[in-house]
């Protein structure tokens, strides 16, 4: 398997490749738009097709890559049903899908927003933003749910195995990755922490809306592609 | 072997944390002063004791942690002996050195700077300054010399297999990674450039100095640790 994780330094979000390395066939989990250049030179550079292209959530930080991939490759754009429209698969808990002979497995973990899921491939799982390395995302916008991202997180995530080695969607202070066995360790929101106490902790925050809420859902709804507005 | 990449996103400057999973001995190479707690606590998180700080170079663009951690630790600081007077360890061309069972072999690459070291660990090349991602590091200060630094990276980093993982001083794109076989065949500077064309491309670029060269170049000769002013 082939992987790399890139970063967009002005929202910190990272962006992930996954490769069959016979097949050349490629994935991107959530491309930002302002790197699709990047990202399809690195592509281009390493001899690989991409054919998918998958989203954890409908982002409120930044603009998608998705849609301008999808229009230059022809790869599939995945996500959950609940998120985008503009989406052409959509997936649900559970599912699998296949990419060269690697399997990607979809797992719903609503809380920091409703439609977001997780990924996992080879012993390597995705978290978009609904764990951070010893943090979570928000649950304040987006149909967001303190409750239900202490359940995602604890009933479906820290039941995997301790070594699964955890890439979130962003990070703050310069870490790549963690483990589920770290952060069940060592996560100040969730280590100790019953199910109220982290409710509570994630209502008593008082955060401003992210910068690019306004911008970003709108476009992330559209995969990133914006019609052109008519010229007046 | 435990690895984690580390990211300083104000100097864009990656530290890396190599450590024997079961001596649970730890290296750190080219920490950065500002993060400092963030390693400690790392290292602690994951139950490791720091018996090495490797550098890289004396470095013009951000001040290093070693000295700081060495304080709090007792780790030893190796380095070039055309360095930092500081070093306690001078290392030269061939060296290895023993991290529990993990062997870090010191590969001797000036160009960059006349102190610029590279380490190999496991398949795992950690380049500094010497060699970027699809570039290089400058040549247009301390005692840099762009004839030698095609001859570090084409004589010494080149002629190691192609799937040596390379993990840069720094990236400014986005990279995490990349490989000797891609820098051979993608990196704009080196590939299908002659020694000359590549001299000449380097003296034709005019690049201000770094930000913090006239601070940070004392400071890491003193590894970061500045003795206190004597007060008026
Ligand atoms: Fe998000
Ligand atoms: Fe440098």
């Amino acid at each position: 398997m082939l992987f790399r994780q890139l970063f967009d330094a002005e929202t910190s979000t990272y962006t992930y490749l996954l490769a069959d390395e016979t097949t050349r066939e490629a994935a991107l989990i959530d491309p930002v738009l302002e790197q699709v250049e990047r990202d399809s030179k690195l592509l281009e550079e390493l001899g690989l097709k991409l054919v998918l292209v998958l989203e954890t959530h409908v982002h409120a930080d930044h603009v998608t890559g998705a849609g301008m991939l999808r229009e230059r490759t022809g790869a599939t754009v995945a996500a959950s049903p609940r998120g985008a429209p503009c989406v052409n698969r959509k997936v649900a808990h559970g599912d699998v899908l296949r990419l060269g002979r690697l399997e990607v497995k979809v797992l719903e973990t609503p809380g920091h927003t409703d439609d977001s899921l997780s990924y996992l491939c080879e012993g390597r799982l995705f978290t978009g933003d609904t764990l951070l390395i010893r943090a979570t995302g928000r649950t304040d916008f987006q149909n967001g749910d303190a409750g239900q991202l202490y359940d995602s997180i604890t009933g479906r995530l820290f039941t995997l195995p301790d070594d699964t080695v955890v890439y979130p969607g962003h990070d703050y202070a310069g870490h790549a990755l963690s483990t589920i066995g770290e952060e069940k360790r060592h996560n100040p929101r969730l280590a100790g922490r019953t199910r109220e106490d982290f409710v509570t902790f994630m209502k008593s925050r008082q955060l401003p809306p992210p910068k690019k809420l306004d911008v970003a859902v709108p476009a992330n709804r559209a995969c990133g592609v914006i019609a052109p507005q008519p010229q007046a």
